[in-house]
């Protein structure tokens, strides 16, 4: 079976979640992929400092070009980070034929139009999925899933520093600086926090994703309209919602025709927008295109993991382009996933929370019998609401209840028991719970 | 230039779709694929039928057949519906070594692991993005962007017409009944609504997640928890409401190891779950995997359009696998898009409505002389509250006030107004709102 090979540069925060992801689903991708993909070189700055995963210290190196030069490495993962040195390193791949993945949003906001140039000389593909709100597959989608569509319209939510700080202020009702000063105590915010809150790093973002979405080449310093956070006070955020909005930190790109719009800063939102509802660190993308209309992609925009996903899936996508090469046929898309023959749980083994509402006859006792029938199966109550039913002389009320996990299979015999009661006048309205 | 020809077995809604889309956008799929794509026949039952698009009458032929065996056909695109017409059709395509796009939900969900293991062995790729939640690319978000992670569960709203129904149920209180009257009346349910409104349409497409998701072989018939709407009334709404849910139709599926779970059925969901702002005919998927977290995948996932763009993202898909073996090269992504020289819209130009705090002295005269400023620069005010500061020992007072659309540089030129009032005590706060 053959190995592809991965040459990393930089074994920081990502470089290690991309070796910990390779090394735990290693079994599960090599099924999916129908080869094996493993790390082969890692370039670093300081050869021997301490590391966040295990990694064998023969594939450690100082030496960035004879990491890229390697003929074990096929694809070239950039996380250098920064825009020069990481701009030479990924046109040094490219000129040796190899597979580009990176995460540099500044690299591509900036210098994106010649690296894609070259690559589509040299006949290689650079995939920057990670460059953009992480794991969540925001490029794939707007690349090969609306390949066959026109996109009007993008709003994002992509910087998740932003969104914690503003939705801990709208949330908490806390000043911006104090909500910052936490953020960085968490780790959520750099020390240097321009880049997140005064909307750059969103700017970079935005970059690629207009470029991508519209076929324009568009640059960092295109963005005329870049507004950050700082500005915002308590009693903003009150009257945003007393007008019925939500404040998010948002990037906007519009098709015009003869122009594109590209513009970066907090934005009153109308509460039932289904932006409104992302939260806390999370990233999501709104695009408006012409045949499918309104879409929406959401998830975690930063972070070790994340982002290493969506790295090891780049890595993926660019090993079956190797193998499509190498046997000169059809690349097969990655298998459904290898066949496992497990069975599907018993309807009667599920579990959930149940909402029940039963149409009993008014006397005493009824809540009793109830509430025995159920915890004769073991169904633990966790709320009830008994009331008579307005029309009064029919002798009626309503039991609605809750109860805490159980199993499919007894409350099924719950019901049964219910019906076999005098007092339930009809079968009871069962709704099940998901906390 | 090459052009991979498409055979459509199927001209109804969505083969229409397909037809128009297409056509629309002939120029920017060949800019971005590097050939053309084009239909070169169409299998239909009646010839002579009218249709919902304009097709050279040369084209159609009721001998299906004959367009999978075609030699100009290199993709069939199986939109026959049903099972086991289709099978049959999907299976010859495959013996031809055609790729295979299919939005046949049905197919897959009974005869899915036939087909795939069809299509391995004869080294062609079957495509199904259209049969979960159409326009969404769903698929290749779990196919792709998460090919290296591990998903331990999905809760998707996958059937617009009970979403659509149980909506309208909850915002207009009105019963199910009716509800489904007009939505049958408006085209949105069937004239048999069961496979919707009984949760078997949406079983269908558990049944092609969970394969995709876990790698286990489950069909329709393993999923033993098929719940539908027909039970609830309002006084269930209201309930869900007072304790904080929102009844959606959802379908779940959660991999346990040893077993994997599968279930239908309405479910209250906490108000603040991103899947309880998925309203009306809208679809959702929302994914648990270990390395990223969660993730959500939002649309419209039903309707002509929408179904065609992922049918026809698809056919892009299995083009640039004809193109790759033909070159016996690296596939290229499709390109980032065919670079358009457009500029970026000037800052100045852009529009919005606007969110203005200031604080002002508290005399007379001071709103009229804010509303001056905005009316000299053609901004027009849609609301305006003022309120003195709590603490009026300082003489102050807040003044918010929201404006229609106006431009960027008009308000700019207002602001700098504003800072040589002396009524204006500090520089105002200002944030767009999007409607």
């Amino acid at each position: 079976m053959r190995t592809i090979g991965v040459g990393l540069l930089g074994l920081g925060n990502v470089g290690s979640g991309v070796v910990k992801l390779l090394d735990d689903n290693q079994d599960a991708i090599t099924s999916r992929l129908g080869a094996r993909v493993a790390v082969q070189r890692i370039a670093v700055r300081e050869a021997d400092k301490p590391r966040l995963v295990d990694v064998d210290h023969a594939l450690i190196t100082t030496d960035v070009e004879a990491v890229i030069a390697d003929p074990a490495v096929d694809v070239v993962v950039e996380l250098v980070g920064g825009e020069e040195l990481a701009r030479r390193y990924v046109l040094s791949a490219i000129a040796k034929k190899k597979h580009v993945v990176t995460a540099n949003k500044a690299l591509l906001a900036v210098h994106g139009d010649e690296i894609f140039d070259a690559a589509e000389a040299a006949g290689v593909n650079v995939f920057y999925e990670a460059s953009v709100c992480g794991g969540v597959p925001i490029i794939r989608a707007l690349r090969d899933g609306l390949a066959s569509d026109r996109i009007d319209q993008i709003i994002g939510i992509v910087n998740g520093t932003s969104n914690y700080i503003l939705t801990r202020m709208v949330e908490e009702g806390l000043p911006f600086d104090e909500v910052l000063q936490d953020a960085q105590a968490k780790g959520f915010a750099e020390a240097d926090p321009a880049l997140d809150v005064d909307g750059w790093d969103a700017a970079h973002k935005l970059c690629i994703l207009v470029s991508l979405c519209f076929g324009v080449r568009v640059k960092l310093s295109d963005v005329k309209l870049v507004d950050g956070l700082r500005p915002i006070r308590a009693v903003d955020i009150a009257y945003a919602e007393r007008f019925g909005y939500v404040i998010k930190p948002l990037v906007i790109g519009r098709d015009h025709g003869e122009t594109v719009e590209a513009r970066v800063h907090p934005t009153m939102i109308p509460r039932r927008f289904l932006l409104a509802g992302v939260s806390g660190v999370f990233n999501a993308v709104y695009v408006s295109s012409q045949a499918l209309g309104p879409s929406m992609y959401y998830g975690r925009g930063a972070g070790m993991m994340p982002t290493a996903v969506a790295v090891v899936s780049d890595v993926i996508d660019g090993a079956r382009d190797i193998l499509a090469a190498a046997h000169s046929g059809v690349p097969m898309r990655l298998r459904v996933r290898d066949w496992h023959d497990r069975p599907i749980r018993d309807a009667g083994d599920l579990e959930s929370r149940y909402y029940l509402r039963a149409a009993v006859i008014d006397k005493p006792g009824v809540l009793a019998q109830l509430a025995r029938v159920l915890g004769d199966r073991a169904i633990s109550i966790r709320e009830v609401v008994q009331s008579p039913d307005s029309d009064t002389a029919k002798g009626s009320a309503t039991i609605v209840l809750t109860t805490h996990m159980a199993r499919e299979r007894d409350m099924q015999a719950a019901l049964a028991d219910f019906a076999k009661l005098d007092v339930v006048v009809e079968p009871p309205c069962l709704i099940r719970i998901l906390d």
